[in-house]
C-alpha cells in the first residue's frame, strides 16, 4: 500500500487507505492495457483487453465517487504490488520470443491484474459493511462484478483459443 | 516474473517459468508467515496462519515434485509480485496503530497473496493440460484446492470477527 501518509488507527482510515491503493492500481491499469491491446495478437484477446479498458477507466470514475460520498479527497498512494505485478507482465512482452506465447503470457498476466483487483474489491466492500457505508459498498461492488467477469472471460479465452495456439 | 534465464519460446518454457515464479512466490511466504502468525492479535486469525504455514511448507514440496516430474530442475525466478504484495504487508504491519485493525490488515494481505496464488495456479493447471501434462496438473490442483479453502476461512474469519473487532 505504498508510503503511509499517516498512522492507520482504525478501520475507517484502512478503507480509506485501500481506496487510495487501488485508486493507484486502476489508473495505473489504464496506463498500461493500450500496450497489452496493441501487442495482443489473438483477435478475442485483443478486444478483451480494449473493452476493460473502457471498464477500468470507469472503474476510476466509480472510485472517485466513493471517495466524494466518503468526504475524502481523491488520492493514490504507491501500490508496489500492482506495480510488481505489472512489471512482470512488461518484462515478459519484452522477452517472449512467439507471438502466440506471449497472448498466453499476457492472459496469464491480465488474469494476476484481475485477481488482486478481485481481492481488493472485496475487502474494501467487506470494510465498508463494517462502517456502515452500504452505499459505498455498492458503488465498489458493481466493479468487482465487472473484475469477475473479465477474469472468467480471460479464462474461457485462455483455455478455448490462446493456450491451444500456444502449445 | 523475474529477469528470464533463457527466452521464453514456446508454452512449456513458459510453463517452466511460471513454475519458478510461483516456487520463489511459495519460499517467500513460508519465510513471512511466522512473523504475521506471531504478530496476530485475534486467536482464529493466528491459527489459521500456524494452519497455512503448516500447507505452505507442503505446497512448496508439491512444486519440487513436479519440477521432478517434468525433468526439470528445482530453480526460483524472482516474483516482483508477490515482492511487492509481501513488501506491502510488511509496511502495514510497522505502521498499523492499534492490534485488531492490524488484524484486518494483515488477513486483506494474506488474501491478496491468496488471490496470487490462485491466479497462478490456474494458469499452471490449464497450461499442463495444454501440454498433456494431466499428472502435472493433477498435482497443481491439490495446492489450488487449498489455497481456495484458505481464501474462504480467511473470509469467514474477517467477516465474523477481525473487521468487527477493529471497527
Amino acid at each position: 500500500m505504498g508510503l503511509f501518509s499517516k498512522p492507520i488507527k482504525t478501520l475507517d482510515d484502512l478503507f480509506v487507505h485501500t481506496l487510495q491503493d487501488i485508486y493507484y492500481a486502476e489508473n495505473q491499469i489504464v496506463k498500461n492495457l493500450p500496450t497489452m491491446a496493441e501487442k495482443a495478437s489473438n483477435p478475442e484477446l485483443k478486444a478483451a483487453f480494449q473493452k476493460h479498458l473502457g471498464e477500468t477507466k470507469n472503474h476510476v470514475k466509480r472510485l472517485e465517487q466513493v471517495f466524494q460520498m466518503h468526504g475524502q479527497p481523491v488520492k493514490a498512494v504507491d501500490c508496489q504490488a500492482m506495480d510488481g505485478i505489472l512489471a512482470e507482465a512488461k518484462e515478459i512482452m519484452g522477452d517472449c520470443g512467439d507471438a502466440q506465447v506471449c497472448d498466453a503470457a499476457m492472459l496469464s498476466a491480465a488474469q494476476a491484474v484481475e485477481h488482486y483487483e478481485m481481492t481488493r474489491y472485496g475487502t474494501l466492500i467487506a470494510f465498508a459493511q463494517e462502517l456502515g457505508r452500504n452505499d459505498c459498498a455498492s458503488v465498489l461492488k458493481q466493479t468487482l462484478e465487472e473484475e469477475k467477469a473479465t477474469d472468467k472471460t480471460l479464462t474461457t479465452i485462455a483455455e478455448s483459443r490462446v493456450n491451444k495456439q500456444a502449445a
